[in-house]
C-alpha cells in the first residue's frame, strides 16, 4: 500500500456483502476468449463481458448495491433517489430504484439521445433536463435533492457504488484465478477503485492498469501524485462518451493512486473504433466506446513492450450501450 | 418415430463420440437470456450462442467431426478435403482441415465477398471460384475431387456432419435440462437433423421447430411428406444468405420429416432484420441473418398462439458472420 491510503477504503467484506446483496438480481457475466487475438498480441486475454450485464453495463452492480444498502439502513426514511447521468448510470439507477420500489429522478443533459432518455423512463424514473455541462448537472441534481428530499447516488465517487463494482473482480478471479493483470477504463474512477480494492486484497501481486481517452492526462497526475485537472470539471473530446469525464472523483483518486499502476493506457478515437470493430467482427459482441478503448489498450504497442510475465491479462468489456443506428464506422441513415 | 425412419440415422453414440472427438478444440458456448424478451413474448427463452463458436458459427462442429473421423478411419490415405460453400461451412472446413494438417480446397461462387474468401484462405485453404449457382458449385467440386483425389465433405447432408451439429443439443440440454422446445434454422438441414436426433433421444417429448426464410415452403413438403421443390436446386431470395438453399438434403429430409414438428416458422427479410436488431441492441451480440430469423420466430404471432405448456424455449443463434460494414439497417459507406 502506498502512503496515501490508510488501509483499503473498500474492504473485501464490503465487496462480499455487496455480492450477497445483488448477485441474484444480476448476471454472472461470462468470460470470452479469442485465440486469434491471443496469437496476434502474444498473451492470453480474458474478456469479462459486462456488456451482457443488466441494463447493458456494469453500472447496475454499483447502483443496486448502493440503493439496496441505503434502504437496509434507512428503511422508510428513504423517499427516493436521484443522480445526474447521460447514460449508463442513469439507466442503472432507474433500474435499481424500480427493483427496490423507490421513486427515482435522473437529471440528463439536453443533448442526450432520445433512445437513452426512453430507456431511463422505461425503468419508471422521472427525467429532468439540464444544460450539457458538469456544473449544470450537479446544480440541477442538488436542487432535486433539496426539493424532493431524494438521496443523491453518484455514478462513481461513493464507496457503496465502488463495492458493487468490486464484485466484477470477485467473479473474474473466480473464473480466471491466474490473472496477472486487469485492464479497466476510468471515467470518474468508481469501477477502477472497486476492482482495484477487491483484486488487490484477493491477490496482492495483480496489476491494475487504467485505460483512458486522450485528453484525460491521468498518468501525469499519478506520477506527480496530484490532481492536476482544471476546475470546474470538464469533459474530454472522445467518442467513448461513457468515459468523457476528465477528473477522477475525490474518493477515487487516492485509491487509484495507491493501487493502480502508473502506466496509463491513453486511447485515441481511431484506436477506440479499431477495438470496437474487433469486438463486433471477431468476438461477435456489441460494445460501446469505453469497452473499445480497453481492447485498444490490449492491442497497444505499450502493452506489447511490457514484461512477458504478464501472461494472463483481463480486459473489462464494461458496457454495450452503443446506439446501433450510429455505428462509428458506418454512415447514419438520413432522417 | 414416424414410419419414414427406421431408428435414428444419427445415434446418441454417434453424437457423444463426436463430442469426445471435437470438444476440446471448440467453445462450449454460453446460453444467454433476456428478461425483457421473456416478459414481452411470454415464455422463458434461452439463446444458445453458437455465434461465439470457432470460425463464428456452429459449422465448425460438424466439419471438425467429419474430418477428424475421416482421418481416424482412412489415415494417410486421405490426401485432402474439399467442399463448395460461400460462407460458414467453407471457413469451418478450412479450419478443421488445418487443425488436422490436411490440404483443403474450397469452391466459392464468384460473387462471394472478398472478406469471406480471405477468411477461408486465412485458414490455409486453396480457393477455387465457380459460377454463383448450385449446379456450377457441385460440378466444380466434383472436378476437384477427381483431379486431386480429395474427399468431398458436404455442408449438411452427411451423417458425421450431423453428429457434430448434434453436440449443440447435448450441451444445450445439459445447460437447460427443462427445455420444452428448440427453434432452429434450416438450410440443407444438417443442423436440424443433428439437433433433432440428439435431442429426441435424450428427451423424447421435446419439440423441434424449424425456421426457414420465405420461399422455402418446407411446411407444405412436411405436411405432404414429399420433396416438392423444383430441380435443379435453387436459392431463395433472402438476406439470411446462410440459409438460402431451398431444398433440404436427401439424408436430412426424412429425419426432419420424422422428428421435427410440422409447423414451420417462415420469416421475411423485415422480420429477420427485426430479430437481428433485437440481438444487437438488447442482447449485445452480433448475429447473422439466419440467427435473426430464429429470433424472429421466437417473436412471432405463430409462437405466441401455441400451447402455453411450451414454457422453456431454446433459440439457436447459429452464427455471427455478418459483414460489419454492411449492417442491414444502415447505409453502406461509399467505396
Amino acid at each position: 500500500m502506498a502512503s496515501t491510503l490508510n488501509g483499503f477504503p473498500v474492504t473485501l467484506d464490503d465487496v462480499t456483502s455487496a455480492r450477497d446483496r445483488i448477485l441474484r438480481h444480476l448476471h454472472y457475466t461470462p468470460v470470452l476468449t479469442s485465440s486469434t487475438f491471443d496469437s496476434k498480441y502474444g498473451r492470453k486475454f480474458y474478456f469479462k463481458a459486462e456488456n451482457f450485464q443488466k441494463t447493458g453495463s456494469f453500472k447496475s452492480r454499483g447502483a443496486l448495491n448502493a440503493v439496496t444498502k441505503l434502504v437496509e439502513e434507512k428503511q422508510e426514511r428513504v423517499v427516493g433517489v436521484t443522480t445526474h447521468s447521460s447514460g449508463n448510470h442513469g439507466q442503472a439507477l432507474a433500474w435499481a430504484a424500480q427493483h427496490c420500489g423507490l421513486p427515482c429522478n435522473v437529471i440528463v443533459p439536453r443533448n442526450t439521445p432520445t433512445v437513452k432518455i426512453d430507456a431511463i423512463k422505461g425503468y419508471g424514473a422521472d427525467v429532468t433536463l439540464c444544460e450539457p455541462n458538469p456544473t449544470s448537472r450537479a446544480e440541477t441534481c442538488a436542487a432535486i435533492c433539496s426539493e424532493k428530499n431524494y438521496v443523491y447516488i453518484p455514478s462513481a465517487d461513493h464507496y457503496d457504488v465502488m463495492a458493487g463494482q468490486g464484485t466484477i473482480a470477485l467473479e473474474f478471479l473466480e473464473q480466471v484465478p491466474m490473472l496477472d493483470a486487469i485492464l479497466v477504463a476510468a471515467s470518474a474512477g468508481g469501477m477502477v477503485s472497486g476492482i482495484a480494492c477487491a483484486a488487490k486484497q484477493l491477490k496482492p501481486e495483480i496489476k491494475i492498469f487504467v485505460v483512458e481517452p486522450f485528453g484525460k492526462d491521468l498518468e501525469r497526475c499519478l506520477r506527480e501524485g496530484k490532481r492536476l485537472w482544471p476546475e470546474p470539471p470538464q469533459y474530454v473530446d472522445t467518442i467513448a462518451e461513457g468515459i468523457r469525464i476528465q477528473q477522477l472523483g475525490k474518493l477515487a483518486f487516492p485509491i487509484v493512486l495507491s493501487l493502480a499502476e502508473k502506466e496509463v493506457f491513453t486511447t485515441t478515437n481511431a484506436q477506440i473504433v479499431e477495438g470496437m470493430r474487433f469486438a463486433f467482427e471477431r468476438m461477435k459482441v456489441v460494445i460501446e466506446g469505453a469497452s473499445g478503448a480497453v481492447i485498444a489498450a490490449a492491442m497497444s504497442k505499450r502493452l506489447r513492450r511490457m514484461d512477458g510475465r504478464l501472461r494472463h491479462v483481463g480486459v473489462i468489456l464494461c458496457g454495450g450501450n452503443v446506439d446501433i443506428d450510429h455505428i462509428p464506422w458506418l454512415p447514419t441513415r438520413e432522417a
